[in-house]
């Protein structure tokens, strides 16, 4: 090993969903089957490029209005990245500073372990209960950052908003951050309870119920103060990290209410049908609020099952991991995808 | 303070230059009065919005096959990110994890301190000679890594490739990262010495001499290794950081060398005849190869000149800082808002 590789940061990175470059059906990285707003195509056909020889505004004050105005909150509560990857990876860093550990699930969203080994923030995954729910009393011990992903993924179950605010009760000296990236499906936002906890940190991103994954925008919403702090470490980072096409397409995105409702209400009716369909097919799956359905099959393993879905075209997720080994993670795509992958479904388990 | 604000990481941010809402003549963020190349419309005409919907490539392959064609490297030569910060920064966060303190030049980027600082790296700003050019000889002393801006800024001033080469030479062990901003304008950029040093990484951007600040693209190149540890950490960190839209502007804009040169060249042209007029003016200056110079009046303090040509909405930079708080830097318009400039000048020099 070379000298100047003795202080290289070593890190076990993320490793994404796969992208793959021929057309398939796409039902592997929770993105959402239905175009994004018509207003974000306006913005797209009406952009000058001369435009783009400027700095963007370092501020984003055009997306951030518009998200204070949809979600009623002041402008100065709003803290915007390059999807919430961004958002929470910036978090982890201003936030995170205590030699304590950090607590999240065992089970969850799998970026959470590897920014706290990036930033070397000391952390414990705390299990989920065997039904893979949030054991609350869990997280009432001495620690040094929470973070809540709700409702949770894989597994797509939500808490109630009772019981985050029973972990905000008992951790006033923690920030606690809840990760709302699939809320839009079907779960109770924590933004309720923003007036009363100002070390409450509210995470959300337009990749999934907004549809627009492609365009990395993610945002936070907390006390000022907590978004001063954040802030200033992205001022610290990077000064611009929002480009002026993607502030446009974002604020033409969260303008248009009754577009995102509709999207998210046909994607909701897929995914109720979508559980029927898998009970007649003998699977069982957890109560997901998500875009997305966590399943597994008495009869066939969920490895054999993904292999087989995927020589058809079509992609699932699939963790080789403990305790969710033998789950799919289904995005739930248009009802046309979803009916050619019940079919594939039934060839494929009549081997079993 | 309570409880949760103890181990939040406290910054003093970097202040960007304004970015004033009004029209106005703006020479003080180094960005390009050209527009970037038609080829970027054409995207943008082109481009479908439901395309959004998916996540971007996390590779950014166009956008990084586009680059080493340009260059002369391969894919695994090159790493890119949301502007020069974002590359920079996730640099400093990677390679700089020594005890000893890192080196650059006490008059230059103002962001490198703020990354340093941010990442709790030690560094000693080495000072510049009194003709603010760089003493090679201090860089021959332990260090935990070395950043060097060719050409500097807000100086401007551009060091040879022989100078460059024998900083390399002398720290076989420390990452030696030279900031080529804006080495388009007319400086011989370190590529060329790649072949010979596993530890150089030269950082270049599409916001200066390509006319897409408001795009942020900035990219490194390197050894594979070294850019192998770089994507480590910035898959750690966010496995999407190139929105799908901006990987294609990208890619145009790269594809396009006629007009980029054109471009440059006129820049060029415009910041020589410029100087001819600074002179006229009685100003001096150091001699820039960037898109900027960097000057100072015998009779007129920098302080009074900037606010005068702020009234008159024609915006340079001045940086109120030891040694350089009598000189304004002021980037290269069109020949026309130089021909405004000049005649600003004029007038407020005549109360000299």
């Amino acid at each position: 090993m070379s000298g100047w590789e003795t202080y290289v940061r070593k890190v076990e990175p993320y490793v994404p969903g796969e992208q793959p470059k021929r057309k398939v059906i796409k039902l592997n990285t929770n993105e959402n089957p239905y175009p994004p707003s018509p207003r974000v195509q306006k913005v797209l056909d009406g952009f000058d490029a001369e435009e783009l020889r400027l700095y963007p505004d370092p501020e984003a004050a055009d997306l951030i209005e518009a998200i204070a105005l949809e979600k009623g909150l002041s402008k100065d509560q709003i803290f915007v990245g390059v999807g919430s990857d961004d958002v929470l990876a910036m978090s982890f860093l201003t936030f995170f500073g205590s030699d304590k550990p950090i607590l999240f699930p065992d089970i969850t969203y799998s970026f959470y372990d590897v920014w706290a080994e990036l930033f070397r923030i000391p952390y414990v995954q705390i299990p989920l209960q065997k039904d893979f729910r949030i054991c609350i009393e869990d997280y009432k011990r001495e620690n040094g950052g929470i973070v809540i992903p709700n409702p949770n993924a894989p597994t797509g179950i939500a808490e109630s908003l009772d019981a985050i605010e029973e972990i905000l009760k008992t951790n006033p000296d923690s920030v606690v951050i809840i990760d709302e990236a699939y809320v839009d499906f079907g779960t109770k936002s924590a933004l309720a309870l923003l007036p009363k906890y100002e070390n409450l940190l509210v995470v959300q991103t337009f990749s999934k119920s907004r549809s627009l994954a492609g365009s990395r925008i993610g945002y936070a919403m907390g006390s000022p103060k907590l978004i001063s702090y954040l802030n200033d470490c992205k001022y610290s980072f990077n000064s611009y990290t929002m480009d002026r096409l993607t502030i446009q397409i974002g604020k033409a995105s969260m303008e248009d209410t009754p577009y995102f409702k509709e999207q998210v209400d046909r994607i909701v009716e897929t995914r109720e049908w979508a559980k029927e369909q898998l009970r007649r097919l003998g699977f069982t799956f957890l109560d997901s609020k998500a875009n997305f359905i966590f399943a597994s099959h008495a009869k066939m393993a969920a490895a054999v099952i993904f292999a087989a879905l995927k020589e058809k075209d079509i992609y699932v997720r699939y963790f080789n991991k403990p305790r969710i080994d033998n789950f799919l993670r289904i995005t739930i795509g248009t009802k046309e995808e979803m009916e050619r992958l019940f079919a594939a479904l039934e060839e494929i388990l009549q081997q079993a």
